[in-house]
């Protein structure tokens, strides 16, 4: 098993005093990851928004970076939006990342929970799914070969050119993130790839179906599901007792949580759901 | 005036015997520039190629790193091919190396000499200037403000969102970089950007006409020329004598000419010919 950290850089949305702006944020970020390494953690990820509240939305930028500071850790993104980026920069990014910190970065592909990137990349909302897996037929693509042949619908061919760098690994490791679709576990299985499974909210319980799904789309692929990594992404905090790291998280989680609530019509968060939440059942990580 | 440094990070294009691959190649570029640094070097810039014989396709990526090696040399694309880039992106991208780097990024944007990566990521070649241009006009208003509201024939439009993070620096420093074309220089005046000229060949002298169309059209769009920076990117090699830098500088720079000059259709080089060219005449800044 390894263990590991994921952020997404959160930054105050306005200026004033006591918040803390994109600059210190970034600076902060490259010595968590330099720490996480330090203490030996396996792996840092770095999600990408575009949004005033997150600080990173060239999460590979800042993680080229971090692997100046660091030795052996793990860099990934967590996740990249592939559906409105480009798979050949993306790949060349990370290519360069892994050349840099000697076979250390790894990708973390979702479809986007966030959708602020659509519009700002024109692309449309209707094509979400189709994006996605178009978008990575064309990265493995990319992963498998130099010279690269692909077409497809919503982006434009390549007729037998080659992307470089090549990256530092054989094979540089490509992950799916889903949220709790079935069918994005399901594509993760046929294809092969190691599984990444964010859970925010609910019991962790219900979600141990999604694996099933993994395991038994891997099979009838023709993938062996032992060979098949998975990994769990959930919100958590740390104190020195379960009761002081409670008392210290939940402010920030339920401004967080009333925030991105507010505009995805969720109800107002409270202590007692909180502290629901902090129990066996739920699905935070606090203690 | 300011000096600094330029590559491509090239490599080998096949590995083989005292050649250097990429890993190698960008290990070798961060010492570079952290060395740049450190004997006060003003900038160091590097260019994007999506070729198997240079290593940085993604250089923002590659300057990341190399700014937590520094302390206060600049970080400079050079060049970013922005006609086949998405401005939303490298806006992006670099703000976050500037924040990294406390305020030590800048932008050198150009047409692209190498034309690799238009059919790489599906643009048209006839588009080849009106691309720049639409992408430098949508690249200059995210830098005037947070929220962009843009429409262009090449790219899709953008209704009133924001471009985060914002940079460390008020004004992202945006360079236009030319390699010879009057209109291209006139373009850089008329918006009161400064000018990067490449000289890679042929006699510097003949090459000043393009600062006076330069400076003239700057005057006429208001724009104070005495405000605005210039620079010349030249190729260059120093030794401890001027024989010594010669003699061990022509066999890789005629292996280059020679090779990029077979795609161009360029008569080959010779030793009487780089001679010529490191004369008090030539663009060869070697001694």
């Amino acid at each position: 098993m390894e263990l590991g950290l994921y952020t997404f850089a959160d930054v105050s949305p306005e200026p004033g005093p006591g918040t803390i702006g994109p600059h210190e944020r970034l600076r902060n970020l490259i010595e968590e990851i330099e720490l996480a390494d330090q203490v030996g953690l396996d792996v840092f990820g770095l999600g990408e928004h575009h949004r005033p509240d997150y600080a990173a939305s060239a999460p590979v930028v800042a993680l080229a970076a971090a692997a100046e500071r660091t030795k052996r850790i793990k860099l990934t993104s967590a996740v990249t939006v592939l559906s409105s980026d480009d798979p050949v920069r993306v790949f060349q990014q990370f290519a360069t990342l892994d050349l840099l910190s000697g076979g250390r970065a790894e990708i973390m592909a979702g479809r986007g929970s966030f959708i602020e990137s659509f519009p700002l990349f024109g692309y449309n909302l209707e094509d979400y799914d189709e994006l996605f897996a178009e978008k990575l037929d064309l990265l493995l693509a990319i992963r498998d070969q130099v010279k690269v042949t692909w077409h497809g619908k919503l982006r434009a061919p390549i007729n037998g050119r080659g992307v470089y760098p090549r990256p530092f690994q054989d094979k540089l490791p490509i992950w799916i993130a889903i949220g709790g679709t079935p069918q994005s576990a399901a594509r993760a299985g046929a294809l092969g790839l190691p599984l990444a499974l964010a859970i925010i909210g609910g019991e962790p319980a219900r979600f141990a179906p999604l694996f099933e799904i993994y395991r038994e789309a891997a099979r009838r692929a023709g993938n062996d599901p032992a060979t098949l990594a998975t990994s769990l992404n959930v919100h958590g905090f740390i104190a020195e007792t379960t009761e002081k790291a409670a008392d210290d998280f939940y402010a920030p989680q339920a401004e967080v949580m009333n925030r991105i609530g507010r505009e995805r019509g969720w109800g107002p968060t409270s202590r007692a759901h909180f502290d629901h939440a902090r129990g066996p059942g739920g699905a935070l990580f606090v203690g």
